[in-house]
């Protein structure tokens, strides 16, 4: 495997674009489009969330298609909390684009991120459909990259290549998200995190599904800016066997190596969404280690990755790692305190649940000026270990969240 | 019922002090003591943190004791993640306590607040424990509110008499904690927000653990500052009789007068912690309504109460209800999206599901300018509601815990 600059675009066959439809206030670019020049097996995720926004609704139908051959995307509106108007709205997005690419409509997929509670101007993205699919380049992955972003300060792609056999098989994906970060996204065997992902590698729609189940847990469901779950939360995978690899059609090497790089590119992408995190002045790692399960080791981390006090400690370069250990006991999971310990970078903190020797403040003051903090916590009753990512909690995200709809 | 001004020291029977030990960095008073005239019969709720600090072991020890007399409380320092070390100085704290006031240590509850991982100074406790205990008195109830603040702004007490027979019987009580505030206390039937309260009421050791009970669901269990569950949350309340009522051992009405009022100071307290949560500048109220359960209802409302987003629109004066959906939606409680209405103040912003007809933007945010900010959410799936209580996240919150242990 190796990792290359690339994106939606960079598998064989695909294309992308990025224009402006006056959705967003800024006047920024904020309608996307994803194509593959032949159809697709798909598979696909979405948040837990009650209040699913219109688009997770429709591509949650669309999803159950055979195949698939774009994905159409606004930034600046949600389409969520609109009722049946949205829903309507949401498969007109789809019904305008498949028009223009002459497509069946179930074979595109929607998403959209944004404010809830305010209407989508359909017609501003329908009036643009045609000068969308016209503009669809290789060049327009980072188009692409760049249009779906909201709060965002950067683009966020990855691409990976991988050998299987004597092909070379492509995965690249986008993906945007720095505020409500808290995805709990479940694959549709059928999070506002949005992440796309396409790759030339010949694989069947199920294999594919199983593929993005096994790579969502450790990567994007592990990342938390705020602790706020959004309701368009969505990651999207397109294959369409393109790379002339051998169809991986069980569970082989060949699935071994394709899912190990989609874990890869997915852990990459959602590590720039927490670095990218609303305000933030650091990235923060939380691995946690020797716990009973695997589930309780993810509870774990990502109950420390959301404490929003830890969040505000690291933001003033403050080793309050006493935060560490109440996020620690609040996550609902079973562990013995008095056998914990917790690592600021190399340096031991608490150390079976007692100030470790040679623990020193101003050491770990000094931990904490980095711009990557690392945080271990090492629970001693098992196992199995997860890692959780997120950033630090800065009075710039409580402006830029103070502020949002006006 | 009528609501009158106390505290602790308010009940017959009851004093109370307060003096600096030399434990916060400021200088100010940090250890207090609450002692009644005769024994008392006492209940406690704990935190469900697994990472408890030593003075809630050691108090749900002491609380098995038939008798109680006394509670003593230190500030600035949790005692917590200090290993076997902790334990044994929260013990001593008992012992030097008990000592100087003639009791059994087992009589004797014991609870910290402040930062966690730092050894605490049991000898300046010790040290001052004939100080503490020879000024007790009936005024001390003020200090007892003042010592145990830590970065509260505002001392917090009330207290409430009702007529049971011919007797007039008093509750007072007395709580502190404005951050680290997301407490889930269970009644030990045998939050850092501490509350200690105070009855003369006559009433066994049963069914005053009972009402102890039927009143945090309601009361404290539903203030969230920031979401972050503490290891010290305490919740103490003593009853020594002495209003001279006829003694309650039974679920009858003179029980259901006696919760009720406790209901009401704990409410009220409970509010007060929201109301002076760190860096707050709004009071926000959360009412959910329609409800299929009464947890799904608890659910919903302390979910929407803990989001981040939510409190920083608010702090902004934003009026963005969209996020308001969104936590709904996140609480893992099952309702229908499409029937759901969210109101601002008395204006109706969502109408199943879908923005209200007659929503205005500039109405909302003139909603958001006030003080008091209450929304509530009708999910309109059944009949039980709850209430949670919440402030505002402003930048200053931010301030006040990025420097804390500093």
């Amino acid at each position: 495997m190796i990792s290359v600059i690339g994106g939606v675009a960079t598998a064989i066959g695909f294309v992308a674009n990025g224009v402006k439809a006056g959705i967003k206030k800024s006047g920024n670019k904020d309608l996307a489009l994803l194509y593959s020049e032949v159809p697709c097996v798909a598979a696909a995720a979405f948040t837990t969330n009650r209040f699913e926004a219109s688009p997770v609704k429709i591509s949650k139908l669309h999803i159950r298609n055979k195949t698939h051959q774009a994905v159409i995307v606004n930034s600046g509106n949600a389409n969520c909390a609109n009722g049946k108007d949205g829903d309507r709205k949401a498969r007109l997005m789809a019904e305008c684009i498949a028009k223009s690419l002459w497509l069946d409509k179930r074979e595109v997929l929607v998403a959209s991120t944004g404010i809830i509670g305010v209407p989508l101007p359909v017609k501003n993205i329908c009036g643009k459909a045609d000068v969308l699919a016209n503009g669809l380049s290789k060049d327009g992955g980072r188009l692409f990259a760049e249009t779906i972003m909201t709060t965002d300060t950067v683009k966020k792609e990855r691409a990976v290549k991988i050998k299987l056999g004597r092909a070379v098989v492509t995965i690249g994906g986008a993906c945007k998200g720095v505020g409500m970060i808290y995805p709990v996204m479940k694959a549709e065997k059928h999070a506002t995190m949005l992440c796309f992902i396409t790759t030339d590698a010949a694989i069947s729609k199920g294999m594919l599904e199983d593929a993005l189940c096994e790579s969502i847990g450790g990567s994007f469901n592990m990342v938390s800016v705020d602790g706020d779950m959004s309701t368009n939360d969505s990651c999207f995978i397109l294959a369409n066997g393109m790379a002339g690899n051998k169809k991986i059609t069980r569970k082989n090497s060949d699935y071994r190596k394709f899912t190990e790089g989609l874990k890869f590119v997915s852990a990459e992408l959602a590590k720039m969404m927490a670095r990218d995190g609303e305000g933030a002045t650091k990235f923060v790692e939380i691995e946690v280690r020797g716990a009973k399960t695997k589930a309780d080791a993810s509870a774990v981390a990502r109950k420390i990755s959301a404490s929003s006090l830890l969040k505000c400690a690291i933001s003033g370069e403050d080793p309050n790692w006493g935060r560490v250990a109440a996020a620690c006991g609040a996550a609902g999971v079973g562990f013995d305190p008095d056998k914990t310990d917790i690592y600021l970078g190399s340096m031991k903190a608490l150390s079976n649940g007692a100030i470790a020797a040679g623990y020193s403040k101003e050491k770990a003051r000094k931990f904490f000026t980095a711009r990557d903090v690392k945080i271990t916590v090492d629970l001693k009753s098992g196992k199995n270990k997860a890692t959780a990512w997120t950033c630090d909690f800065s009075k710039e995200y409580v402006a830029i969240n103070s502020e949002y709809s006006t």
